[in-house]
């Protein structure tokens, strides 16, 4: 007997811009070479080191805006001031096929992909403190003292969206925090409603 | 800022007699030691090795109904032409202190303790194959023929109940069973519903 015609499971992990959200899927990836990575798109310049297809596709406004018109995405939002959304077709055959797939959305986006997927598996990464959050911030640059600032506003009020996730992990030292998500990865993997041919009648699974 | 406020994690962990629970137990328990079990009541015989007060309080069927009359138990039943129980008091206590427990109630029982505590983690333990439970029941010893094809259509029942339970988890290597169920406790004590004081106004947990 074998787990079995499971859908793919699908991981959205969200959180406060600047809590390492990034960095925490990129090594959750790494340690399980099973999951894959939902590549979402946006209309911001690229950061040092960030690759076109691999961490983001960046496109122009206009045509993620073309893109929007043809319904291409299943969530879009404004953040920042830069417009960010994931692809719908190629996360719906994903899924379908049985792949586990972590999607990476901001706070906003990560709600509605939740009211099209009930079944997603929703967890928000917190810092160990706000103070830290700045200190993440800082360090990563790119933000004018402005744009921080409203950052750690948004994050501010995102917190009070954690009611609507399913798991919460403190991102303070990120093994902890990946080995944390590779524990709700293999929990959810072994959910009852999750697993159907288990829960065919007896026959189909006798020896 | 610090997960608290946190009552116990209540794992209820099932499945059909043969499946390899205790020793499932007794490996996450040692393997986790912040896990303390709840040690059941029962009327049948200690099994070569089992400790009164460790892996069961022994007792008479007169006592277990005294017991029952007193109204000491959060459920109880017969499995098997014995008694099994779990008293109510010293459980409640050591959730409210915020411990988590470990129980191992049959298929039954685990029920009425989910219908009693809806929090209750609910992980049902099923074997490989139909087959290898025989051959479990055979290796364990103790029962007689007729006793153990009793076991084994129970256990083909009981495979009926499985949608009741959150997690399945086949026991076929017991590590890779203890891992999982380290997965899902660690995944559990993340769940948001369980951390209540990170759901409070912001303010409680500003730096």
């Amino acid at each position: 007997m074998t787990f079995g015609g499971r859908e793919g499971l699908l991981l959205v992990l969200s959180g406060p811009s600047g809590v390492g959200k990034d960095t925490a899927v990129q090594a959750l990836l790494q340690a399980d070479p099973t999951l894959s990575f939902g590549v979402s798109v946006t209309t911001r310049k690229p950061r040092a080191g960030e690759l076109d297809g691999k961490d983001y596709i960046f496109v122009s406004e206009t045509l993620f805006k073309t893109w929007i018109a043809e319904d291409r995405f299943l969530e879009w939002a404004w953040v920042h001031g830069n417009l960010y959304g994931t692809p719908r077709d190629r996360l719906l055959e994903a899924l379908t096929a049985g792949r586990d797939i972590v999607l990476r959305p901001d706070v906003q986006g990560a709600l509605r992909i939740s009211e099209n997927f009930p079944d997603a598996c929703m967890v928000f990464l917190l810092p160990p403190t706000w103070k830290e959050l700045r200190a993440r911030m800082e360090k990563r640059g790119g933000d004018s003292g402005e744009e921080m600032e409203q950052r750690i506003d948004a994050a501010r009020r995102e917190f009070n969206y954690l009611r609507n996730y399913d798991y919460v992990v403190i991102n303070d030292r990120l093994e902890d925090a990946v080995t944390t998500l590779l524990a709700i990865v293999r929990a959810e993997r072994c959910k009852v409603h999750r697993n159907k041919i288990l829960l065919g009648p007896e026959e189909e699974i006798s020896d």
